[in-house]
C-alpha cells in the first residue's frame, strides 16, 4: 500500500497492470519511469521526437506541441513527456511507444581463445597452524605458504581474514588477480574451492547492455543476458545524452548504465544456478571485463562527456584507472577488478578496439577492413603491420532514429522486404507480428529494392509515378510501405517512407562507405587489396550484404571476403577475460591504432559527396551491380 | 535549544557548565559522553576500578559496587558508570576522575634527517592545448607531458580533470605519490602552484594521540597538537579494549581513533592557518605517516584483534594493504596515500620500528639498547648487523593504572619527590597545582627515595617504623605520601601508596630489565657492551634516570651512555614521511628486527624472579649503588 496524500496521483497503466502513486503536475513520462516501464524518448523528454504516444483517461493537461499529428490528438494520444498529472489516471502505451524485448546479437565467428589463461586464478593454501614459537600475523603466514609476499589483499578481506583462515582450519582458497601489479588476492575461501571460478564479460551499448557469466576454469559461456540500456530514458542517443549529463550532472546516467548491468547480472545468476544447481551469488563473480563505446564508458565511470560532444573532441581518459567491482556498483565480489577496455578517441570507443580484438584483423598478413555499424560508424583498416580508424557520423538511420518509419531491431520490425512486380510490398517482421515499423537491415532492403524498381532515382529521390502507393505528403514525396489496416496495434497512418528518409539514409550509407575510402586512400591501399571484410556490431548478423552492397554502403568485393562477427565488443571482453594474451593484445591494439579526424579532413567531404549516389558517382567502383543498373537507368 | 520530551532529562555538568538531554536510565557516564566530557573509565565502565567518581545533586539511582569507600559514599560520590539518571540532575565531576590537559611529549633528541627526499612531489605540468589535430584525452596529454604514462590518477581526480585543466589555462600542478607503485597523483591544482606541500605525522598511542603536520618543502613542522584517545572511554588499556571489541565489534574503536585523530588534525589545521595566515584545509595535506602499536593500528584501520589478545597472540597482519586518506576515514586530501608502520608482533608494534628508526640504532656500529616504557614494555637491543626485540607486560603501573595512588602525567600530577630527614616528602606537581596523584616518574622517584630512606626492604615492603606516616591500612600497610587537606579539590582521604601498589610497581620495572637481561643473554652480550642506552615514550623526558638505575629498572651503566629520544613513535612516523630513505631503512627495521616471545621464554622467567627486589638479587649487578645501599640496608 502507498500513502495517498492531497497532492498524490495515482497513475493505471495498462496493459502493463501496474499502477503508481506521482505526485500531482508530473509528466506521463515521469510516471512510467517510476512504474519500470521502458518508454521510448529519443530527445530525452523535450517534446520533439514524438515517440512517447500515450492515450490517458482521467485528469491531465497535455501541450499537443509540434510533433502531434491532428489523428493522433483526434484518437486521444498525447505525448507523455509533455503531458503532466492532475489527478487519478489511467494510461494506455501504444505499443510503437515501447521499448520491447528485442533481437540480441550474441552469436560470433571471432576467433577461439588459444589458451585458457584468464588474469584470475585459484590457488589451495595448506598454511602450518599458528602457534607461540611461530606467531607471524594471518596474512603474512597466508602470503609467506604462496610464496609471494608483494601479493595485496583488499581490507575488506583482511577483516574476515582470520575467521576464514580459523574456520578452513588453516586450509583456505585464495582467488588471486594479476590484472594490476602487484596481483591481488581478491577472494578467499575457507578449505578447498577450487572447483568454480566465474568472470562476467559485458558489452555497454548506447542502446543494450548484454552480460554474458563465463567459467573461466573450462572457458566455457554459462549464461547470457540482456536489457535496454535505461538509459534511453534520457535520451537515445549519445549526443542527447550528453547534453543531458551538461544539465542534470552525470550522476543519473552513470546509475542508470549501472542498474541496467545489475539487472543484467541478476539474471545471468538465476540463469546460472538454475544450470549448475546450486546458487551462484555476486561473491562467486570475481572479475570482469567491460567493453563500450567512449561516452558509455565515461558514463559508467562517472566521468564528464562535455568536451567529446564538441570539438576539438577531447575524452577525460583513454585508459581509466583501476577499479574493483565495488568501486563501479557492479553486483560482482566487491574486491573483483574490473578490465575496462580502452577507447582511442572521442568517437572510436572500447568497443571497437574489443571488435578488432575479437576479429583477430591485428595478427593477419592480409588486409582487412572492419565496419561496425551502429548510431556512429566505425572503420579499422589494417593488417597485423598496423591499423588506421577512423568514426564518422552515420546518424541513428539504422537504429530507428531520423527516419518517421524507422525502429530499432525488435518484434514488430520489419527486417527484409521485397518489392513485388505490382510495385507493392512483401516482408518479414521480427516476432512474426502485424508491423510497426523497419529496422535498419529492412531499410537497406527497403532503398535497394526501390532503386532497383525504380521507384527512386541515383539521388534517392522518389519519382512520380502513378500508382496508388506513391504520393505527395505533407512533408513532399512519399512512398507506402504498408497501408494501416495491415499495421499493428497503435499505428496511426499508413507506414510510409519520404524523401527525407531516404536522404538520411542516404546521407548514413555515404557517410560509411565514404569513411572506408579515406582510409584506403590515406594507406594507399586499393580495394582489390582487401583479403576480408569484418562487420560488426547491432544489425550485422539481419544484413543483406548484396543489398548494402547494392546501394553502395559497402564495398563491391566478392561476397565471400564477408564475415561477421556479431558482437564484437561483447566478444572482445570475454575473450580479455579468458586470456592473459588476448589482454596483451588489447593494449597493443589501443597503442598501434592510429586515428583519423573525419571531421577536420578534406579527403572526407570528398568521398562523402561522391557517395551520396545510388550506389555511387563512380559506378565503375560497383562493377558486379551492372546488371541491376539496367533497371534503375541513370538520370 | 533542545527538545524535551516526558522520557528525556537534563543534565548539568559542574563546573563545565555544560547540559545535555539524555533520556531516562541512561548512566552519568554515558551523559558525560554526550556532554563531551572526557572522564577516566579505566575498566571501561564496568563499575570496577572506581575512577569515574562524581558527585550528583537531584534525581539518581546509584550502586555503590566494591569499589567506592566509606567516606566517598558519605560525601555523596557515585561512579559515574553505575549511577543512572531518573530526572533532571546537576552533576560535579571530581578534579582526579578527569581527563585533563597533559603533559604532551615531542621534544626529542633523535637523528636528523639526511636529505629531504619526501615520497611526494610537486611538479609544474605545461600542457600544450588541445585541437582538433591533436585530440588526446586529458589524462593522456597529462601523463605525455610528464613523460611518465604508467601514473595512476584516482577517479575522483579524474572526474574534476577537465575542469581543473581548463580553468589553469592547460597548466595544472600534479602532486605525486610514490608511496606505492605505480605512483599516483595524489592532486592536481590548476596553475603553479609549487609553493606548498604539507604532510601528517600521527602516532596513535594507546592513551594519546599525537599529529604533527611538517612542511615537506623545508622539512620543518609547521604545528603540533595531541588529544586523548578517545577509545579511552572503553577501557583504559589494549586488553580492556580488545575485550570490549570482542564484544561489541571493532567498529565504534575504529570511530573513536579516527575522530580523534581527525580532532587533532583540525587543530593542527587551525595552528597552521594562522602561522601561514592563510586558510589551510584537508585538501593540502597530501600524505601521511601513521604509526602506532599493533593493537593501535589493527583499531585504526578496522581489524579484528581477538587473536592478538590470546595465545598464540596473532595479528591479522604486520604490513596494512595499501590505504589512502578517505579509506581510513581521514581528514586528509581524500586520495592523499597513508603510511602505516608495519608491526613486528602482536605486542611489539609499529610504533618500536618507529622509535628504532628515530634512534639510529639499526645504523650504528656499537650496541644499543632501546627501551620504550608504556603500558607495555618494549625491548629492542642491537647495532647495523642484527636487532632483537621482546615485549613485557610491564602493566600500566607507570601510566597511572594498577596503583591506587597512579595517574598519568597532567596537571595535578607529582612527577618528582624527595623524602625528607623526617621522612616527611617534597615534591613537584605538573602545573603548579595541588596534587591529586602520582605519575610514572613521580613513583619511579618515590619508590626509590622510600628504599634509600629504609622506609621499604629490598623486596619493597613497608617496615613498620613509629611515625604517623606509616600505618596500616584496608589493604595492609601505607605510606602517606601527602595528607588530605594538602590536597587538589576532590581528593577523598590521604594520598597514600600501599604495599599492593608497590608490589606492583616492583613487578612492572623487574618485568622492563628481566627482559633487557633476556636479550643480553641471548646474544651474548654483556651489559658493559652497551654504548647507548636509548630510552623513548611516554614519560621519558620526566624520568630521573639516576633513580631509575637505583630502583634497579634501568642498567647500571654510565649515565652518559643514557639518551632520551622522547616520542620516537611520532620522530619515526615524521622521518619516514621527510625522506624515502628513511622510509626504506623502515623497512628494513622491521625485516632485519628478530621478536622472541617472552610469554614461553624460561630465562625471562629467572631473570624476572631475580629481579624482583630492589635494585636486583643479585647486587654486583649495580655497582654504582653501593654507596646509596649503606642507608637502605640489606634485609
Amino acid at each position: 500500500m502507498t500513502a495517498k496524500s492531497g497532492d498524490s496521483c495515482e497513475v493505471a497503466f495498462s496493459p502493463d497492470g501496474v499502477t503508481v502513486t506521482v505526485s500531482k503536475g508530473a509528466t506521463i513520462l515521469e510516471a512510467c519511469r517510476e512504474a519500470g516501464i521502458a518508454i521510448d524518448a529519443v530527445c530525452g523528454g523535450e517534446g520533439k521526437c514524438g515517440r512517447c504516444r500515450v492515450r490517458p483517461d482521467g485528469e491531465f493537461i497535455a501541450n499537443r506541441g509540434d510533433v502531434l499529428c491532428e489523428e493522433d490528438a483526434e484518437a486521444g494520444v498525447v505525448l507523455a513527456c509533455k503531458a503532466t498529472v492532475q489527478g487519478d489516471l489511467k494510461v494506455e502505451i501504444l505499443p510503437k511507444s515501447r521499448i520491447r524485448e528485442h533481437q540480441i546479437l550474441t552469436r560470433s565467428a571471432e576467433r577461439a581463445v588459444p589458451t585458457l589463461t584468464p588474469w584470475l586464478c585459484k590457488t589451495l593454501v595448506e598454511m602450518p597452524e599458528a602457534n607461540v614459537y611461530d606467531n607471524t600475523a594471518d596474512l603474512e603466514r597466508l602470503l609467506r605458504t604462496l610464496g609471494d609476499r608483494h601479493l595485496i589483499m583488499p581490507v575488506e578481506t583482511l577483516r574476515r581474514l582470520p575467521h576464514i583462515i580459523r574456520e578452513g582450519d588453516w586450509t583456505v582458497t585464495a582467488t588471486i588477480s594479476s590484472l594490476e601489479h602487484p596481483p591481488e588476492i581478491t577472494r578467499l575461501e575457507s578449505g578447498d574451492r577450487r572447483t568454480r571460478m566465474l568472470g562476467l564479460a559485458v558489452d555497454v551499448g548506447t542502446t543494450t547492455i548484454v552480460g554474458q557469466l563465463v567459467d573461466l576454469l573450462s572457458g566455457e559461456v554459462v549464461a547470457t543476458s540482456s536489457e535496454y540500456n535505461r538509459q534511453v530514458s534520457k535520451g537515445e542517443d549519445v549526443i542527447a545524452r550528453m547534453m543531458y549529463s551538461e544539465e542534470m550532472g552525470v550522476e543519473e546516467l552513470t546509475t542508470l548504465a549501472r542498474d541496467t548491468v545489475n539487472s543484467v547480472i541478476s539474471s545471468l545468476l538465476r540463469t546460472s544456478s538454475e544450470r549448475f544447481g546450486d546458487e551462484i551469488t555476486t561473491m562467486d563473480v570475481v572479475g570482469a571485463s567491460v567493453s563500450g563505446n567512449t561516452i558509455m564508458t565515461h558514463f559508467f565511470v562517472g566521468l564528464d562527456t562535455s568536451h567529446i560532444r564538441l570539438e576539438p573532441y577531447v575524452p577525460v581518459a583513454h585508459h581509466m584507472p583501476p577499479r574493483s567491482g565495488h568501486d563501479l556498483g557492479m553486483n560482482i565480489h566487491p574486491s573483483s577488478r574490473v578490465l575496462l577496455f580502452p577507447s582511442r578517441a572521442g568517437y572510436l570507443g572500447g568497443d571497437v578496439v574489443a571488435d578488432v580484438l575479437a576479429s583477430g584483423m591485428h595478427t593477419s598478413e592480409n588486409l582487412t577492413l572492419l565496419i561496425d555499424v551502429g548510431t556512429n560508424g566505425e572503420i579499422v583498416l589494417g593488417c597485423s603491420e598496423w591499423l588506421v580508424s577512423c568514426a564518422c557520423s552515420a546518424g541513428p538511420a539504422f537504429e530507428g532514429g531520423e527516419v518517421s518509419c524507422g525502429m530499432r531491431a525488435m518484434h514488430g520490425a520489419i527486417d527484409s522486404i521485397r518489392i513485388n512486380d505490382d510495385l507493392g510490398t512483401s516482408y518479414h517482421v521480427l516476432g512474426d507480428e502485424k508491423p510497426n515499423g523497419i529496422c535498419g537491415s529492412g531499410l537497406i532492403d527497403l532503398i535497394a529494392e526501390m532503386y532497383s524498381n525504380a521507384i527512386i532515382d541515383r539521388k534517392a529521390r522518389i519519382q512520380e509515378l502513378a500508382i496508388e502507393r506513391i504520393r505527395q505528403g505533407e512533408e513532399g514525396m512519399e512512398y507506402v510501405v504498408e497501408w494501416n489496416k495491415r499495421l499493428g496495434d497503435g499505428s496511426v497512418g499508413d507506414l510510409v517512407i519520404t524523401d527525407a528518409d531516404l536522404q538520411n539514409v542516404l546521407r548514413t550509407k555515404a557517410a560509411i562507405y565514404g569513411a572506408a575510402t579515406v582510409l584506403l586512400k590515406k594507406m594507399e591501399e586499393d580495394l582489390d587489396d582487401i583479403s576480408e571484410v569484418v562487420i560488426a556490431g547491432g544489425f550485422g548478423n539481419h544484413l543483406d550484404i548484396d543489398r548494402a552492397i547494392s546501394i553502395g554502403m559497402f564495398p563491391d568485393i566478392p561476397r565471400d571476403r564477408y564475415r561477421f562477427i556479431g558482437n564484437g565488443s561483447l566478444g572482445g571482453a570475454r575473450l580479455a577475460l579468458l586470456s592473459k594474451d588476448m589482454r596483451r593484445e588489447m593494449v597493443e591494439i589501443f597503442e598501434e591504432m592510429t586515428y583519423i579526424e573525419l571531421s577536420v579532413d578534406s579527403d572526407f567531404y570528398d568521398e562523402f559527396s561522391s557517395s551520396l549516389f545510388l550506389p555511387h558517382t563512380d559506378i565503375a567502383k560497383f562493377p558486379s551491380l551492372s546488371v541491376t543498373e539496367s533497371r534503375g537507368g541513370d538520370h
